[in-house]
């Protein structure tokens, strides 16, 4: 068993973004398994615990991740991840992984997955409400599937807005507020928001969403008088309903999960997608372990690591 | 961030049963958080995630364990397990422990547990069927709580058996029949049957019986009229619902959950017990993540291990 404390040093964007949108076509086709991940509370955050087995891959594990969003507070970041892998046969423990940086790629892989299949133009001005790391991992990623002409970022704290630019040298990037930030082809969202930040009347016909901060029970970001207009596509619909973008407007009966198109990987997988250039198109994004092993099957290719006894 | 590829060095078999003995509490008082385990099926066995929160001892966190039977057949252990700890107040991880050893001694003061409670006698005739890993385990605490005169151990394999008996050199140990071995105060069943073993009319009035196999659905080991005949007491009901002895007679509608008498948790807190020196009474143990926690905090107490980069 080994432990790779840096493993996402060897691996490009393009090669992330294919390993996610190869796992989001296997759940599309029913061939993962991954039950709902699991929440416990502790201190003012809470910690999730996402195992799963991705065949094709031939990788098996459990992510555990926490969300702390006092912790930059202290000097700790908001999100730390491990992730423990074990062979698929016999079940021995294979490797540990600190996925910290695994959890920024695979995030920002399926908001580009999801950019690629549902937003019909090649070149795009971008929209980011939020501008924190996933943020960045989010835009860089989707940098990959498509043209960015400008970026206009939103953030309720100015320097991290700055700071957000300053990661994209080579792209017009433009602090705006929010509504400013709605006016693009396609809107990533990606805060901790408890209350709805997007208004439904900012969204022009035809834009697509990357809805991906809300990934708790409480937590939203769209008014969900957009949901309803829009059609909307989920990572997996259990976790939609119980901690994504959909879950405070369907717990108080605003939104229902049966209006849901499909899921992202029947969208790879060609049997969904967008009908009508005019309609706008959400993709409700709670993070999948499978994303998780997708990524590690590929960061596991690389040597090296602590060998650490067991059993 | 440390691991420890040998936590249980330090730990005295007292010291875990009084900690098992302490979590069981805190959850029959229900100030525990504890999801039930989930199950992912690998090769031809399964792996189980287990988070919780045990807030007396300060520790959170999440074990990933493995249960393979066929493993021994290429020199492998059929049961691996790693815990990681996460830092209560910001979710940082802390430690990942070798919990192979520590599975074995918390499953078995969880037997040890409910026989000081739910066994009246001081000094017992103790009965096993199956000889394992966690049999041995089980026999090891049971000793700690009661004086044993004599076990009447019953395997499949007969060295299994044998071998059973050389880890007890002070007591009578003596390989039997399955019937043999019901005839005792004090039954473990500690076997990975899928269909029953003891039939109802082996067992005397006043037996206490530990049942400790089944753990997963389809797994069972005690005759269902058995259940009907007795005080059945669980260490967690949807658990115990879910994979534990009862997994099987509830879902044939042989046994309802309804009739289960409460968790050793409540009789640890003295609210519940043995109520007539005749009744059988039996502890369907599934294995809880808090178990594992109490066990593990003894552990950390412990200085040393291999400090990991972590972030």
């Amino acid at each position: 068993m080994r432990y790779l404390a840096r493993p996402e040093a060897e691996l490009t964007l393009p090669l992330v973004n294919r390993a996610v949108e190869a796992a989001f076509s296997e759940h599309g086709h029913g061939l993962v398994q991954m039950p709902p991940k699991l929440y416990v509370t502790i201190g003012t955050g809470d910690f999730r615990t996402m195992p799963a087995y991705l065949p094709s891959a031939g990788i098996a594990g459990v992510k555990v991740v926490n969300v702390h969003p006092d912790n930059p507070l202290i000097g700790l970041p908001t999100v730390m991840a491990l992730l423990i892998i074990l062979d698929v046969r016999t079940g021995t423990p294979l490797a540990i992984l600190n996925a910290t940086a695994l959890t920024d790629l695979r995030t920002g892989a399926a908001g580009a997955v999801a950019t690629k299949y549902l937003c019909p133009e090649k070149s795009i001005d971008l929209g980011m409400v939020g501008a924190g790391r996933q943020a960045v991992a989010l835009a860089r990623a989707i940098s990959v599937e498509k043209e960015i002409r400008t970026i206009k970022v939103s953030s309720r704290s100015l320097s991290s807005a700055r700071r957000f630019c300053k990661s994209f040298p080579g792209i017009d990037c433009r602090v705006v507020s929010p509504e400013d930030a709605c006016d693009t082809d396609v809107l990533v969202t990606a805060t901790p928001s408890r209350v709805p930040l997007i208004r439904d009347e900012w969204i022009a016909d035809g834009t697509h969403i990357n809805a991906m901060g809300a990934d708790a029970p409480g937590k939203e970001e769209l008014d969900p008088a957009l949901l309803s207009r829009a059609r909307v596509f989920v990572d997996d619909l259990k976790q939609a309903v119980h901690s994504g973008e959909m879950n405070v407007p369907v717990a108080s009966g605003l939104y229902h999960p049966d209006r849901v198109a499909g899921t992202i990987g029947e969208v790879v997988n060609g049997l969904l997608g967008r009908l009508k250039r005019e309609e706008i198109t959400i993709f409700d994004s709670t993070g999948l372990a499978i994303q998780d092993l997708a990524v590690a099957a590929l960061a596991l290719k690389q040597k090296g690591g602590i060998e650490l006894q067991f059993p």
